[in-house]
């Protein structure tokens, strides 16, 4: 039985397996960046600062991972109250476990100043419109391909995303595909705003310009109407690598929304893909991770034992109160770091590697 | 000894150990693009039918190596009197040899529909302007972080270019670093148009905005003046991948003058490297690979011993007389693919596969 600080939260036979099949293998990251004008709904994402700072947000994350910090802003994201985007943790698990990391467009307004993948995206309009991408299917079927290139040289892969407002065109998606979504998508706020969620969703819906049963059947229309453009990117990359290579599919029920796509178009890949996230996502309870990934099928929830109360920060130990959880990898790639150094690297070598992070990132930030 | 239909064609020695530490190693192919004015100087490229159309050829040719067909324009590239692009060979060689494949977009005016990686590139002025990049720096150090990512996953790397005009400019940065290019560099045509070049060099080089010594001292200067975008791209990926890992320079004298470049900013690297092209390029006589490879130093030539004298097609028999010669990475991949298979994959195997995708594709020309 092998040890490493990890909760299996779901379908934990399966999650052993999975365990099983990575353990001591190198990983490959990459983080799927979009934007959408759904995050500058007010009230809806924590994602930077102030609602219109949220175009900068993915790039910037992405700039955190390359160089441990940002060009495209100056200090790092953070969320209205000052704390900082989880892409600090996403950083520490890549100085601590060796892997190589990628950034993929789906389709954003400030691109980073990075290498990244290209693939013909395009940033996401309000899901309000129903109108919210142009070719979800072109990107889609360029993310299969860039996915099953990825494989040929990687031992398994890690996938997450960096959106603002992610959550709610989650549940729009969710619900256009026949999903019982509501009340169960996570936030990065301490209060979830289901009801402005749901009544953002139900506008969207209202407009789209498919029917029903259409957007149950082909998930890229549901998409087309009230996705973002991160979806059909990570959904085609996983559907691409997990073909031949475990995929763990990091981040929260943001990642599960994706998951709910891939089921619809590419099923069969479903037994190579795990969902990695954090406890603050598996012990929320204002959402329910677990009550999407039940509807969708038998995959495992790996979630890292991450636990930020001992921390030297305020900023950091408010994750604890379910501030940020999630989001840019940071529990699936905490889950990677843990089993690919075999247990090596556990919660408290993260919470150092953040801590000391933290206190370099925000001295720049007070420059 | 291993046995493969390869020609050491410079560094015996040198290329004999090279081709040992990849022997039976699973290669990664990676092209990178880009398009510049000075290829529509009437006379100076067959990249393309007519001038114009050289801005479409490297898209088309990415798509080749992904879908077997072009989607940018009808057909495939092919020269003024029809013969197809060295694409061709690339994309045979990949059917052949299991490897993963990237585009890398230095800066092309027509993006291909396939996933690639952006450095955030510009296309490329003319050359006689004296100021054919706005800031190849900034591509540059995006490709070193992409070539490092890269070698982590990688047992060693083929890079190879597809750029219209590339010789014009290749022969451009050589003598602007101050290495004796003239009469040097190849061409796609039969009748190397040399003084055409030169004439284009000179009136590029007397409007550069640096001095001679600062273009002599900072590669990148020259690159700015007289260059073009596939440059820095390409020496960023080799200077950062072969800090780590074997890298085969897939090209002719193009990749010479990238070689060049490499030398001047990272030298430490030339080590790791090695130039794989055709038999074409090293028994032309009306250009001189290994007088360029000479002047930068001990670096190995590996050429594919292919011939075409066989093939059942007059417009692939043709390559036999010098027309097109070299492109797309099609010797360095067709090195790569007899290495990794053990030999088991030569001269005959390839005339095979092209002979085939040539009726495949010309057919679907006529359509």
């Amino acid at each position: 039985m092998h040890k490493a600080d990890i909760i299996y939260a779901f379908e934990e036979q399966a999650g052993k397996k999975f365990v099983e099949r990575v353990w001591g293998k190198r990983p490959t990251f990459a983080v799927v960046i979009g934007n959408t004008e759904t995050a500058k709904i007010p009230g809806l994402s924590a994602a930077g600062a102030v609602p219109a700072i949220t175009d900068f947000t993915p790039a910037a994350d992405v700039e955190l991972l390359y160089y441990g910090r940002c060009k495209v802003i100056d200090g790092v994201p953070v969320t209205p109250t000052g704390v900082p985007t989880p892409g600090i943790i996403t950083m520490s698990a890549l100085q601590l476990a060796p892997m190589s990391k990628y950034a993929i467009n789906g389709g954003v307004r400030v691109r980073p100043h990075t290498p990244y993948f290209e693939l013909e995206g395009e940033p996401g309009d309000d899901i309000r419109t129903g109108k919210a991408l142009k070719d979800p299917k072109r990107v889609y079927e360029n993310a299969v391909l860039l996915g099953r290139e990825l494989a040929k040289d990687c031992e398994y892969l890690v996938i997450g995303e960096s959106i603002a407002g992610g959550t709610t065109t989650a549940l729009a998606v969710l619900m256009a595909m026949g999903y019982d979504g509501a009340g169960k998508v996570s936030s990065s706020m301490i209060d979830n705003p289901h009801s402005l969620k749901t009544d953002t969703v139900t506008a969207g819906l209202s407009r789209a310009p498919f029917s029903k049963e259409e957007m149950r059947k082909d998930p890229l229309k549901a998409v087309q109407a009230v996705g973002d453009p991160m979806m059909p990117a990570a959904a085609g990359v996983v559907a691409g690598a997990a073909e031949s290579i475990p995929v763990i599919m990091a981040g929260g029920t943001q990642m599960a929304a994706v998951m709910a796509i891939v089921k619809g178009l590419a099923p069969n890949v479903l037994g190579n893909v795990a969902l990695g996230t954090t406890r603050w996502i598996v012990e929320d309870k204002s959402s329910d991770v677990r009550g999407i990934i039940k509807q969708i099928g038998n995959v495992p929830i790996l979630a890292a034992d991450l636990n930020f109360g001992a921390s030297k920060h305020d900023g950091l130990r408010i994750f604890e109160q379910g501030l940020v959880k999630e989001g840019v990898g940071a529990g699936g790639i905490s889950v990677a770091a843990f089993l690919s150094s075999k247990g090596k690297i556990g919660a408290k070598e993260m919470l150092e590697a953040v801590d000391s992070n933290y206190v370099k990132l925000m001295s720049v930030m007070h420059k």
